[in-house]
């Protein structure tokens, strides 16, 4: 079983993943009924849940607020929605899956035929026993979306639709949990929270920031963390809006969208292609043993897309696996079987692992600088020379050494020699303690 | 059929590459049969041609005019020369192919016996149909080239040789199509005239560079457009010592040669590497759904080993197709079948689509820097969000505003996204008219 | 038979290779009988050997001097060392091979029981024929290395053991050849002296560049150059050590060790990557038509660690052919058979054309920047132009002229091109004799 073994520091403590798993897996079947939206009753109801775990301050964010070229949306809730035949068949529910309903649909209360009906039926051929997931946030419209087979089986009748909806002035809600650190940057993790009945777009997100704000909680950290549950794209734009002049304080971070699937993890980069939260992760993916994936900054995808805009250019990129391409996203097939508990750990481990690098990615000075030291009378050197081989510590202490010019930090010392960061972390603190080394 | 269809500025009307071919095959025809050198009659009859097409001035430089290390040489002509043998039968004859007689060849009228005469007789043994071109400008000398299948047949007896042709003070003559656009930046097209009755190398890259001054005659242009009509390496060196105080000027371009042959298109870089120029022909090149290559830059070839001498170091690369490494090059063989109506069309179309792009390719700001502007509300998101899918219009316009910083030209966009440049451009053209992008 | 021709300045005689190989195998059996160490009258030994050949001035640096981190050790002598049975009979035996005692034991004179002697003794199990070579230097205590089969024969009884060695003050020894130039800038070539009978590692080293200072000694050089024969680490620590201001006129340099194997030609770069030196070697394996390796720099390995150390980051890489890497390395199989006249005459021919390149690799500026000069006029051109073919050399000069602009060295020209530099050289020869080029 892969644990995180903090050799060193040792701030964190080791982490059981497949306890984890579980754990992880057991929170998103909590939060899956709930109907989300970017506004309205289920995304506090999330946050509540949210806050039960962590601490979590919720912002209440004012229909109409201007926030750069949008503006806060009216507050969209609802409580019940239902098409049924003449018989008084209901024949697609609410009840049954939040999905149904266009997110944001505006009320409805009718009776029609079918031709008429069907303009706002939505439904995946390709796919005929999953629903689709719609949504209308910003264009006053209804629908229902429902399984392709079911729709085949409507005939040609009059119907009595209804969607027992509201939008209304109200606010739009956002939760922030902050672990201030010894420094005032900011390490930012985000999650959208946006998103209703779909386990892997989002509510894999949602459980493992909690989870690692629940695990950073007690820990002694160099950087303060910012964790933020907001609705996708407006949540976020009117987060960064409200922040915009502390924006500066933001080191690194990462979106955390879609970790629970079964395909390797993938890290895109942020825009900048080269901060240390990039390379942070390509080096704990390169040596996690497992397939993986770097893709370069792209302006689609999720809420990196806010966070790199060219007023903001952050330092954040996006961690996830399958990322938005794989079939059953926005779909009821994003289920409870799609998000498999070892993979939701194994996604736990990487971010956990990235932040133990960024925490401890110091840039040393060796205090000899001409020739090497002499290892052996510090008794850091093997006991005979020649032919007894060269241990893998020896070695990585040589490359801490002879790069820790003031120029390297411990990760670029990673990049170059290919040694693991955990590796040459644990050289460097022999080093230091020899008073080989010393902070820059 | 593949078209230039211009959606946005609509400049240019579309072109017909199919009408093109023919017709530019049918411009190769015409002026397949004249005897050009780097001086003399047939090189201005070859200009007067040009000059009954686009508008062509036309430069006359004397004899002993000094251009850089050079001098312009006493102007070559010919009228007649053949060998005969002593029964008067004409073996070779100057009149069925003015290749028969090495180019700048001094007059001669002699009887000679065939061991004599051999000094002076050129063939290709490994291709024994086919006669060489040669030219021996700088070297007072004489000499006629024959099918090797030819020299076989002359037997061991006395010839007459007469080459009647005279070299004499004069000049070199040049043409020039000068198209002014809205600046005085100028890309320069240059197209070697010196070579008697070869098709390929470069009576194909004269024919397109005559179409395409036509085609962007009547157009509205950014940049002014020079297309310079000058004999290989003297008459370029010629030019650029009399135009050395205007070549700051020139923005970009490249000499056109060798374009109708059945090769993939190739693009020989400028000595700079990363020019405009030079992306803008790989950006086409890849984009065209062909075979193709890029070259680096290299001191052999054609005149951009003038223009990218290190004294000037102009943006000029090559557009060729084999280059000069076919086998039937500078022979008998570069003749009519081997230049295709639709491979001079294809080049045709290339160098237009390049042109084109120089001309649109502008850096934007986009009105909104801070997270990304609302598209719905402009008409410029599908209908629903979610499920829907995302079309490559929206694409492209998230790659045009995140990277629309005032760095970054649509070309620059279309290296990175590796979205077409045509698409971007669209899409730049949708957000304009709905003002969310401005002109730097 | 390969063999390294001057064109034009032709300062060095070509060399023979065949009769080379031959001549360092014999130096290396005159040397290998020799028991070296890091001090003493081993040490000595070789450097009077040395001295024998080329002009060598020998340092002795007292024990106790302080050289950076380290201090001069005490030096080592011995005269005798045996394991005896209680029979007498010798089972272990210094005069057989001096690898049997570990490098730097302290004396021993003592009778024991194999249990307590087993402590002391060293062997390869995997290779059960061969005897390590192992090193105690800064560690007092002692031991011996056996065939791993001579060990299992060695019965449960009591030895009488005996090493009659003494560690007193003393001095540390090394050499160097100075070879001046016109310029006071240096070339540094260094070999480890330090291995008592291994012939890889590396009296292949010490021949090698004996032969090449043997060579370099008549000739008419542009660089200083500085043999230097240390022992490994402490040697050169302490050379460094004494010549700390001295160290910046070091232009270039390189390690030589192990380039007698039969592995292909190995350079491994200096710490800054891109030096001359780095390059130069990279250039020469090149076009050598062998297979060859280039290896990044890593801080382990030969007295390069202590020149590329962060305080000195001299441009001095490491010249071997299989490395360290090889089975054999460190043990009584690195003999005379592992050793190959004709590996040793390719490393040697390797070395003596990167000190070629490096002598001649100038920046020139064409006289004539402005278009190409006139070839022809110069009697640098073909006879015909056209159809005749354009001579590698023709092609080169064509390089050079391009680009002497005053930025690029021939070595830059080489890389560009992907032409040798001996043939650049030979056409910057040729536009030197034609005044087309003039030294920056």
């Amino acid at each position: 079983m892969e644990t995180v073994e903090r050799a060193g520091a040792a701030r964190f403590a080791p982490i059981d993943p497949a306890g984890l798993g579980s754990q992880l897996h057991c929170f998103i079947r909590e939060l899956y009924p709930i109907c989300r939206s970017i506004t309205g009753e289920g995304l506090r109801k999330t946050l509540r849940r949210i806050g039960a775990r962590i601490p979590l301050a919720v912002t209440e964010v004012p229909t109409g607020t201007p926030v750069f070229d949008w503006t806060v949306p009216r507050e969209w809730n609802i409580r019940d929605a239902y098409i049924k035949d003449s018989a008084g068949k209901t024949l697609v529910d609410f009840r049954c899956s939040n999905l149904h309903v266009v997110n944001y649909s505006v009320p409805v209360r009718e009776r029609m035929p079918l031709a008429a009906l069907k303009q706002h039926l939505f439904t995946l051929p390709d796919h005929p026993h999953w629903t689709p997931y719609l949504t209308s946030y910003y264009n006053d419209t209804w629908g229902f979306c429902l399984a392709h087979e079911r729709l085949l089986e409507m005939k040609d009748a009059e119907y009595e639709v209804v969607i027992d909806s509201s939008l209304e002035d109200g606010a739009l809600s956002y939760g922030e949990c902050f672990l201030p650190g010894e420094r005032s940057d900011e390490v930012l993790i985000s999650a959208h929270t946006c998103h209703p009945s779909l386990c892997n777009d989002n509510l894999s997100g949602i459980a493992v920031a909690v989870f690692l704000a629940a695990l950073l909680r007690g820990a002694s950290l160099r950087y303060s963390y910012r964790f933020l549950f907001a609705p996708g794209t407006i949540g976020t734009i009117t987060w960064l809006a409200l922040h915009e002049s502390r924006v500066s304080d933001i080191k690194g971070g990462f979106v955390l969208t879609c970790v629970g699937d079964r395909s390797p993890c993938t890290y895109k980069k942020s825009r900048l292609g080269n901060a240390e939260i990039d390379r942070a992760f390509e080096q704990v993916l390169r040596h996690a043993g497992l397939p993986y994936r770097i893709q370069e900054f792209s302006p689609s995808g999720f809420d990196e897309r806010q966070f790199c805009s060219p007023g903001f250019d952050l330092p954040v990129g996006c961690f996830m696996r399958a990322g938005s391409g794989y079939a059953e996203n926005h779909t009821s097939a994003d289920d409870l079987d799609l998000v498999s508990p070892s993979a939701l750990a194994e996604s736990l481990l990487r971010c956990w692992t990235v932040i133990d690098l960024l925490e401890n990615n110091r840039t040393y000075i060796g205090r000899v600088q001409k020739c090497e030291p002499q290892l052996s009378k510090r008794g850091l050197y093997r006991t005979l020379g020649g032919r007894a081989p060269t241990g893998e510590e020896e070695n990585a202490m040589r490359w801490v050494l002879n790069f820790s010019d003031g120029e390297n930090s411990l990760l670029d010392i990673a990049e170059r020699s290919g040694i693991s960061f955990e590796i040459l972390r644990s050289a460097a603190e022999a080093l230091l303690r020899s008073e080989l080394l010393r902070a820059t």
